[in-house]
């Protein structure tokens, strides 16, 4: 266990997986004390960093299983907790209060997402000058509103997730590019939505793609929501493929080859 | 010079380009001569074959290069001759007649492309068990036309292509996976025509992907359009190489790796 004290970080618990090293990391927002897991590959050193920003359930294996795939490819990765204390939520409804908070306060929501920028930045053998982000659903509004923040990150990638915004205008803030992976299906994001965040980067002139995957509902890079899409969630084992090499080749690109 | 004469196909004049070696095909539909080019790694055996249909000037230099490519990939790439003789149009206006007619009658348009593709099958080195097609602009209609005839193709990949169609129901002839790229800011292709073309592909139950490119207009994998998104078509290099890497992407999941 070491100390980072001037940070505010504590890296602890370190497990070897492969090459890839994992820990959790404490870290801090204003009072409030945060739990990130960060994995990384401990042969390479100054690699890109990408934050890793988790579905409204919170920091569950899941965010860590996609941290290690990232380290795996070389790259510092590093899990967020957006609620503090690592808190996981007991259930839906519980999931629904916790990021209704955040979405309900993107200020709150932008603090958060920076400090777990700022504690990916000074993690060890990160680039701290190349640091991108991903998103998983309620983490997929949160990259948005990274990039929305000012942040600087090159790159910035929602899979399904949300895409309202309370502020459009500060579209004109984002200098990430912006790749948006979704389910053609996704009954969770009206078409009305799409088309606003779609204005929004358009009229700020931001860098995006915007990807459409037939028969993919929301939630279809998680096995966790079943394989029923008629619940309107649901894992969609080709689209979870598709959209991995999409971040995969946008990462290849923001990050330069 | 040789001649298949069963196949009503002459293979003529190969010229070695490195590996990749290159043949003006002379082929038929019904009475129509047709001079597609083929271009192929001779060092693979059995390998995938890509169609290329060109865009609205017919077949020039432009596809030619782009089989080149798909050919230092490891395919047997074949560019149709959809107007036949070779013919190349002298300008927008003629290209735009000549067009017309095919659009005009899907019926010949397909027959054209399921002419093109038998040629890409009797090419020496290709497996005729796998092919795909990919087609640009005009080109693009025309790979989505090839799918709707029920040609037993993999995938197909329309590049800024016209998304229209005047026979929806034909959708449900498609067998092919289909990746439409497309420019976000095309002003070519009205956005009633996305919303039909995805609810016939829905309807379908075709396996699609609809990806936009911000920035991009008409024709933006085409250096012959120059480079002022003003005009509607315009080379952008950004999304000229993002869409190649997609259409390399697919091509390897339809083939399998």
């Amino acid at each position: 266990m070491r100390f980072v004290l001037a940070l505010g970080l504590i890296f602890a618990a370190a497990t070897v997986h492969a090459t890839v090293v994992t820990q959790q990391v404490m870290y801090r927002d204003g009072d409030a004390w945060l739990t990130g897991f960060l994995a990384y590959d401990d042969a390479k050193t100054s690699a890109p960093g990408v934050l890793v920003v988790p579905q409204w359930m919170g920091l569950t294996d899941y965010e860590k299983g996609r941290a290690k795939q990232l380290a795996e490819l070389g790259y510092v990765a590093f899990c967020a907790d957006i609620y503090g204390k690592g808190q996981v939520a007991k259930d839906s409804a519980e999931a629904g209060a916790l990021a209704g908070k955040f979405k309900g306060d993107r200020a709150l929501f932008r603090s958060r997402l920076n400090a777990a920028l700022k504690a990916l930045r000074a993690s060890p053998s990160v680039d701290a000058k190349r640091c991108s982000a991903i998103g998983y659903c309620f983490g997929g509004t949160g990259v948005l509103e990274l990039a929305r923040s000012g942040a600087d990150v090159l790159g910035v990638v929602s899979f399904h997730g949300g895409l309202d915004s309370p502020s459009p205008a500060d579209g004109k803030n984002i200098k990430a590019k912006v790749l948006v992976l979704h389910g053609a299906d996704d009954p969770f994001t009206p078409k009305a939505d799409i088309a606003a965040m779609e204005k929004e980067l358009k009229d700020a002139g931001v860098d995006y793609q915007l990807v459409f995957y037939s028969g993919a509902v929301h939630a279809f890079t998680q096995p966790m929501a079943g394989k029923d899409p008629s619940k309107g969630a649901a894992y969609n084992e080709k689209a979870d493929k598709r959209s991995w090499t999409a971040m995969k080749d946008f990462l290849l690109e923001v990050f330069g080859r």
